[in-house]
């Protein structure tokens, strides 16, 4: 189903893309699983749904961006740029949301069913740097 | 309406204040002006190299939400995904906070000196969505 | 062992009522439990350490909010106010993160053993108020 | 007007009170003046009807803090602590952007029309620490 390979990511981020196979919890939709033996890269499989709804987000945010690039390229006027910034700020914390509530539902929620209290650590540090 | 003029701004930036008759972007370096008969739309003409400073952060940030995607058609990791987006949060706050010292520094310095008193109400209008 | 029954709480929160055994606060150390027979409130012990470490933060959030209010009673300039303010927002903050891995770590993973799916749900409108 | 006295102010704060006497723009209703000889400690005088409205939202907020204190006493649960916490944190952000706007609208602004271009390095510093 994922062929190994790998993709060298933006800002230094090795992404290793792999098997999951005989990975606990994998193998199934929503579910969490960690790296190949490469190990240095996590995978969680999402519905389709669930992916779409998140391209779709992120291609309006990546649309805004540009947006603002356009505004800034035609000397616009910098309240009008910054009220643009502040829309694309909120639509990220949107995102942030509901991504976050679909690991907690999932990833989170099916750690400490099966005893991974390393789940609890992962999101408790992540809050501390969305909460800034 | 508004005589060309120079005025010597703060940090090395030239202010070249003028008449904005011929829209848009109104011809002169650094000033803030009104809409065209348009109406609708106020520009300020940046120097170079502001300019040039904000399109690259934002063509970064752009980057980044393009990395975001990736990740996310790759099915990574909902928890490296976030710490990605609040990586591009830090940067947009880092465009917020550069353009709007730079606001303050021209436009509305140059509005209460003119006696424009309306530049001051809109920045506190501005600084309610921004500190939310 | 938990009966079912609805009490409206404060805030418009629909709490769901059950018997706790000793209560209140249960008997237990860092469990969550349905508020006591007076019914309108839930509860949950915490050990002393813990309890000790939030009164102590808040006592000195208390200390720096009534210094602020010397501050405006000893007409002090605004810039040195707010930067005041902002450190009782940094030290609200700090006690948000630490009360909330405390939540994350008791509460929510124990309800998730349990199979109180509820909790989960909580959690994420929770969150979406502290992250703004 | 204004009695020379020493405070011991919190968080090692030497709040020294002053006479503003010979400063530029003083003397008069919310201006911004530095401090005496001693040098350390600026004022503003506000007018009566701004400090009490500021004062009073501080009260309130002072006892909202104590709020939170009894719930932590009372073994609360932690849902209901943090929800009440992030009202704080709003009424906060309320206090700031009422003195922030006074602020901008009294001394920024008086201090530009002076030609005092250091009230504007000094917002923008101040905006870069509220607008985390």
């Amino acid at each position: 189903m994922m062929n190994d390979k790998i993709i060298s990511g933006k800002n230094n981020i090795q992404i290793t893309k792999s098997e999951c196979g005989g990975q606990k919890g994998c193998g199934a939709m929503t579910c969490c699983c960690k790296g190949n033996e490469d190990g240095n890269v996590k995978h969680k499989q999402r519905d389709e749904q669930e992916k779409k709804a998140l391209m779709t987000r992120l291609s309006r945010i990546e649309g805004q961006v540009r947006g603002i690039r356009a505004m800034v390229e035609d000397d616009r006027y910098c309240v009008d740029i910054l009220t643009q910034v502040s829309a694309i700020q909120a639509a990220l914390n949107g995102f942030n949301k509901e991504l976050l509530a679909r690991h907690i539902k999932t990833c989170v929620s099916e750690d400490i069913r099966e005893g991974n209290e390393e789940a609890v650590d992962e999101l408790c540090e992540l809050l501390k740097k969305l909460m800034k």
